[in-house]
């Protein structure tokens, strides 16, 4: 044990997932290259980098045909950096300056990557890409192998700064037990990679960089922490909870029920037919949530035909026979704008014409849509409920089911992700035939904190008391006119919070297929009376911390009792 | 009456005012120059526009010289753009290409203005202002006079497409009844001058272009329409409500309350010192509102120092001796970034670091603003009370009071302007001395609609039952503890709704100085009980329509009764 390794580092958690080993550190960066003046003549030079810069984009590029998947669109999207023109002429402006091929290579992307890192988001997380493709060229000038991923004989956790998507590709996932990276948000590729793989992950924990090699270390996503060193208590607890969640994971798959017997169906998220069979697999008792953007995004500068639509729609229903199916309209505009539907500028996206909003301005692509829908569903034996994204009024809820049910749907209903939705539920409820919250965007608007800006990410919690209420809200409109209120938002996997939820009236809760295991076993631990018992805590608290800690106590409590 | 005269027009109007009188419309722009070859050298044709560009650049700054305030600004502006340096290289590119001098700057001025257009809001209202310094420059060029302001010997209503700034400000103000345009929203320059001259204007009205010359109109700022040809029973109607209005202008000014002598202190809004003589004047009991941001922007690069501040808090402070005044701590960001405050880049400022998340990132200036305050409070006799902006939580309440105390602060409150503070009202309120609500943040968070953007302006509406919950619950706290609920946002200046707020349990109200006096009028007309019952059938509503329009009625039977 060294005297600098501390104890307990805190990150964010990526799932709920334990794991338990020792620390394999990802090599360290190469040193900045010599800023002194090339011996070699500056053509020389040129073809130095050109080459180095080329071999590193095709190593990129079959890496990626290798990884397949998520890894296979950001590997190439390096290959792509490494070639990209605007590059080339910062290189070249260095080497006209008489700097070695390192060196050009070393400025040109330091100086792109800190633009990039300016803009802070998703854009600003992609700077460690570029740092990675800096890194392999300067490797292939020098003839050293890059930085990379440590390959020890035994199993580990990496520990790294943050893992370039090139990284991730390679790993050996039958010895990795975890990652815990010091840089790197949620939405970091090393968290998007650890969602997809399900490897346990703790990302953005400052203090992981003093973890050394060797040292034993217990990951708990679900805390978000990182105990090094750990008693042979805890080391105890961490393998009982390994083996209870394998054991859950191999248990045979029942509907989701509360210890009482009271059935909340869990439903699956996707944006793709591709994901259906496995949602159904892991015990998914039909979809919550069916986006349609990627259908549109992938259909290129123009609308699927309802035919393509139809047919896309049709796969999806097939695999879900006599169950529910909650296919959500395009929700185009914000961090997702279509071309065809969205103004090219608008100064707060997330506040602008997005969603129905936008629909309602083209309503020949909602007419199609739903008609498509329509005509899958006559043709399968799923049950079809189509729902309308960003719906912020009464008059908006009256407009999307009408239109829905011209078209020959039989279930329409809406999303409430809007504080004023929430807040007049009643009346929505009134027209609609279920709603479905979202909780990602009503916290969003709720706190009125960007979800995709860091600097305010702490505001983001759907455990705030305010966010709450408003679940609530929807839920007690929706038990008085007997309708249902489904939630298809992040908030629904988080087991413990999953509970509160359905204590405030939530009646089907919906999730990506990794975690339909954690929210089902922690909905066996509680009766209704104290799901609502545990939803009073959380709203009388003062913020998302207090409610998160005053449930997790009472929890605790009514299972010791 | 020509056949072709519509009866009724509809837009939006700007502030409460009435007026009767004939229409003169605006001349029709100059037809676009031909698009044929220039028998001049091109360096004559340069020289040309070069003159003609210099001579409208000045004519429009002298003209703001003259006309002062903030009709100078905006010249100022327009001038600057007459000399443009990258719309000067666009018109020697179109000489170059062989174009005579009006051509050129024609399609220069258009492609600019276009690009301003597309980018909506704020920016694109000002595609006008282009528009109108293309004409006067294109008139110049022929030695014709610029389409301009008509001048008649008797008092008229004008009828524009829209006014440029230049028009407004060479406006015989004795002799314009009202304006109505049919371009233009709520924050082009011809709303923006109609408020702060006091005009009656209904803007937007697009029907207006059918209005002819000589036809007799009434405009009805309130409802936002323009009658044509109105009959005599109508006329007569008009000229009873301004003879109204204009006894109660000069009638006695009486402290806020309402029929039953229920005190509502009627307060004012205020960007700098300058106005507190002329609210105190219309009668304010004091300001609700003192923005600080005017005097960090006009500070420059940097933040004013300690003194500066409290030379400019002395002079407000001076002028309200006895009396209430808020003052707002420097609410950055959003469509106000400061550069030593904010970021650069977000993709949506609106759900960003701003107001007080920004201010604690930078705790000094934070400070420094309190400690100026709380130096100019001690030595004057105003009842100092301060606020922040863009409060979330319980948690940012308690830190902000708590700072604002150490500074020497008395009395410390919270804007109440995010959906999260009001649904969490009563623990906000255990901690602040006093809530502001801002209804126009309010609004645009509650509905998820920028208040800035035209194709969501229908959604940005106060009289949402959806905000209006928000205001109750907001109120309800405010008088379970026994602490003060202002209003300081738009919808205090509304008549009608200023009752509803009333009636939602806000305890003062803070608008405009010009709005002060309708506002005092209106609340005289019902008692507590009445303004309870109209907030009821107010939150009873479906939708903002439906919440105007019931309330309108059931005033109507109140004041009949």
């Amino acid at each position: 044990m060294t005297s600098s390794t501390p104890a307990l580092v805190s990150g964010t958690g990526i799932g709920q997932g334990v794991a338990i080993g020792v620390v394999a550190r990802m090599s360290d960066p190469l040193p900045p290259p010599a800023d002194s003046p090339s011996t070699r003549t500056q053509a020389d030079e040129a073809e130095r980098a050109r080459t180095s810069l080329r071999i590193v984009a095709r190593e990129l590029e079959s890496r990626g045909q290798a990884a397949g998947g998520a890894a296979r669109d950001v590997l190439e999207a390096q290959a792509m950096m490494a070639e990209d023109p605007m590059l080339s002429e910062a290189i070249d402006e260095a080497l006209a300056a008489g700097k070695t091929a390192e060196r050009a290579v070393f400025e040109a992307f330091a100086s792109f990557r800190d633009q990039l890192a300016a803009m802070g988001g998703y854009l600003g997380e992609r700077a460690a890409d570029l740092d990675d493709v800096s890194q392999r060229v300067i490797a292939d000038l020098g003839g050293v192998p890059a930085p990379g991923v440590p390959s020890p004989e035994h199993p580990f956790v990496l520990v790294a700064r943050d893992l370039a998507p090139a990284d991730t590709a390679m790993l050996d996932l039958d010895k990795v037990l975890g990652l815990v990276t010091s840089d790197g948000g949620p939405t970091s590729h090393t968290a998007i990679l650890a969602r997809e793989k399900s490897i346990v992950a703790v990302v953005g924990a400052t203090d992981a960089t003093g973890l050394a090699d060797g040292t034993v270390v217990i990951l708990d996503a679900a805390s978000g922490t990182v105990i090094a060193n750990p008693t042979d208590q805890q080391k105890a607890d961490a393998e009982r909870r390994i083996a209870e969640r394998q054991a859950a994971a191999v248990a045979p798959v029942t509907p989701g029920a509360l210890a009482d017997g009271t059935a909340i169906p869990l439903l699956a998220n996707l944006g793709s037919s591709a994901g259906a069979q496995a949602a159904a697999d892991a015990g998914a008792e039909g979809v919550g949530l069916f986006r349609t953007e990627f259908l549109f995004l992938d259909a290129g500068g123009t609308a699927p035909t309802i035919e393509q639509q139809r047919e896309h729609y049709l796969r999806l229903l097939q695999a879900f026979p006599g169950k529910k199916v909650v296919v959500r309209v395009l929700d185009a505009g914000a961090d997702k704008p279509l071309q065809f539907l969205n103004d090219a500028h608008e100064e707060n996206p997330a506040l602008g014409l997005r969603g129905l909003r936008a629909l309602r301005a083209s309503e020949d692509i909602l007419r199609e849509q739903l008609t498509a829908l329509a005509q899958a569903d006559a043709a399968t034996q799923a049950e079809l409920w189509v729902m309308a994204p960003m719906v912020s009024t009464v008059e908006e809820t009256g407009y999307f089911v009408g239109l829905a049910r011209e078209c020959g749907i039989r279930t329409a209903g809406v999303m409430v992700e809007v504080p004023s939705a929430a807040l007049l539920a009643d009346r929505v409820l009134g027209r609609a035939d279920f709603a479905s919250i979202g909780t990602n965007d009503l916290t969003q608007y709720t706190l009125a904190a960007d979800r995709m800006l860091g600097s305010v990410a702490a505001l983001q919690d759907p455990w705030h008391p305010a966010v709450l209420r408003l679940v609530g809200e929807v839920g007690a409109a929706g038990a008085a006119v007997g309708k249902p209120v489904g939630i298809c938002g992040e908030a629904a996997a988080d087991p413990l919070l999953a509970v509160v939820l359905v204590g405030l009236g939530a009646t089907s809760l919906s999730m990506s297929t990794p975690a339909l295991t954690d929210v089902r076993a922690s909905l066996l631990n509680y009766t209704i009376d104290e799901a609502r018992q545990l939803a009073e805590i959380a709203l009388a608290a003062d913020g998302a911390a207090e409610s998160r800690a005053a449930v997790a106590a009472a929890a605790l409590s009514m299972k010791e009792a």
